[in-house]
């Protein structure tokens, strides 16, 4: 199989190569008919003369360009990545633009993809997720000038836009809640303690705690089902186990209540479940979880609409989002 | 903002236009001082000069297309997709080819984006799923001569290579199961009926139950934990009510989980419950569901690599993949 070609039209056509060219674009040296059954030929096999061509004149590719630097598998498990997707396509599609999505092993080739995809015309601008300290991407996005919305931080991006969301504000607010509730001993399993949003719920779990005179305990993890059981596992056979629980994901949050069941621990009667984010997954387990909820579709609608903005010139800043509130469902109670 | 030109360039090494052309394309009139400051500073600003002409020689877009007709929103509740883009990644990353993703509206919006991305030379091939009957995208694959390969089927698609899955076999293997158990009303709550493969379960479903003597019931449902709730309530509400249900997938079935649960009904003591597809959502549910399992990851990674193989000009034919195999888990048990 190839691509359409002028020669291709003119076999099917059954007239002279220059005959087809002059017929595309308009001009004399063909019959009326003959330009119009090479045009419809042109159109049926797929030719668009000016399609490739436009890309050299600096046109808009209509698509954005999404890297992962995380094993592709994360993406069949993590409800976080898909709605956030969902929420990319939501407005994209909107406006007939394509996601072009890569998985990468390694930061240095996400950079490799930005510089080849921006060079190559084959997106408008990116959007980055999973913020690190001193990422490297930020550089290169400034140096490339590449429309870029940042998801994740705050951190130092200098001029190029953030969407962020208060993860300290909502953290506090779920330990307030359950120390309300009468807990004492508060746990938590976090995600991937390298990104910046991570560290600043770690930090507000930490002084939180600190502030009501209780021990933070903080099991780092990485986000998946099997992880989150051993960290909750690790969490329920100390003898001086927490009566409460913050997971950084659904996924994990998951597992640990199926951990507590395997351990015939009731909940929430033994052991208080907080989920973050919340997703479908959280209201259909029973208990239902307690979760920190956040429109994430929407999330990604909103950093998708900044993106456009931006594509279109248009001046954009950074923006926070909603902070994720409390939903308190069947997994929270006061400790027995 | 807008992309690196051969004038910016200019600008910033202090030269003329047609200094940094000839730098750019080693021919003689410049210094190789200065050839060399040109090339470090079109290489800083993402300065590619023949990305965009390569596009025009018919080289490889280094993307594979995947579009969507469903809502943005099913991305992210159906792990299903998730599974399969993430083998789709898994085997493009290898090869450093994105995946262009667009969610449509209709068939007819697909068939379009279709003809864009080829005629712009966007992807280089496509991967089609979602396989109806009359599917229009077929002939108009055909007539793009657009490399591609069909997930669904099996049906009519002409030369294009098609994946498939014995879906009969599998829900055959699950009736039966449950009818060495001791069932003998068993349901089933299905996915989108118009699909080719939703068809083949039903037909399938229908002549085991027939060749056993028993009535089948089948609940036509759309995939979302919603209307699985809704199904399940609709059969648990009968006074004949059934003892095992089977979901065409794993979201519905964790949904009716929740159901039996609301409405006091003991799993499996009082109703059995079959999953299809598999996935971590149904280990980390409690009781944990029994489950057709397949692996979905490698199943997309089987269809990316028959689609590049297809891309490289070689023949490649109808493949059949795995048939999923009954994973007995906790959500299953002989009637009370």
């Amino acid at each position: 199989m190839k691509r359409p070609t002028i020669a291709d039209i003119a076999r099917r056509a059954g007239v002279s190569k220059g005959a087809v060219s002059y017929a595309l674009n308009g001009q004399p040296g063909v019959s009326e008919a003959t330009r119009q059954r090479i045009v419809a030929i042109a159109q049926e096999i797929g030719f668009n003369p000016n399609s490739a061509a436009r890309a050299l004149s600096g046109a808009s590719a209509r698509a954005v360009g999404l890297t992962l630097c995380r094993p592709a598998r994360i993406l069949g498990i993590e409800p976080w990545f898909m709605g956030l997707i969902s929420g990319f396509e939501a407005e994209l599609s909107a406006r007939s633009y394509a996601l072009t999505l890569q998985v990468v092993a390694t930061p240095e080739l996400e950079v490799e993809v930005y510089r080849r995809w921006w060079g190559e015309r084959r997106i408008d601008g990116v959007i980055v997720t999973d913020l690190r300290e001193n990422d490297i991407r930020i550089p290169v996005l400034q140096q490339l000038q590449l429309p870029a919305v940042v998801i994740g931080g705050p951190g130092e991006t200098g001029k190029i836009a953030q969407i962020w969301s208060d993860d300290a504000g909502a953290i506090t607010e779920a330990v307030r809640y359950l120390v309300a509730l009468g807990h004492r001993r508060i746990a938590r399993v976090s995600g991937l303690p390298g990104l910046l949003h991570t560290q600043a719920r770690t930090k507000a779990f930490n002084d939180t705690c600190s502030s009501l005179g209780l021990e933070a305990v903080t099991v780092p993890s990485d986000y998946t089902g099997e992880e989150g059981s051993r960290a909750t596992r690790r969490l329920l056979i100390d003898t001086d186990r927490p009566t409460a629980i913050i997971y950084d994901n659904d996924v994990m949050a998951v597992a640990g209540l199926a951990v507590a069941q395997e351990m015939g621990l009731a909940v929430p009667g033994d052991l208080s479940i907080v989920a973050w984010d919340d997703s479908p997954l959280c209201s259909l387990v029973h208990p239902p979880l307690t979760a920190l909820t956040r429109d994430i579709a929407e999330y990604g609608a909103h950093a998708a609409r900044e993106l456009l903005a931006s594509i279109d010139g248009k001046e954009v800043g950074n923006v926070e989002a909603g902070t994720a509130h409390l939903t308190p469902r069947g997994s929270t109670a006061p400790p027995r």
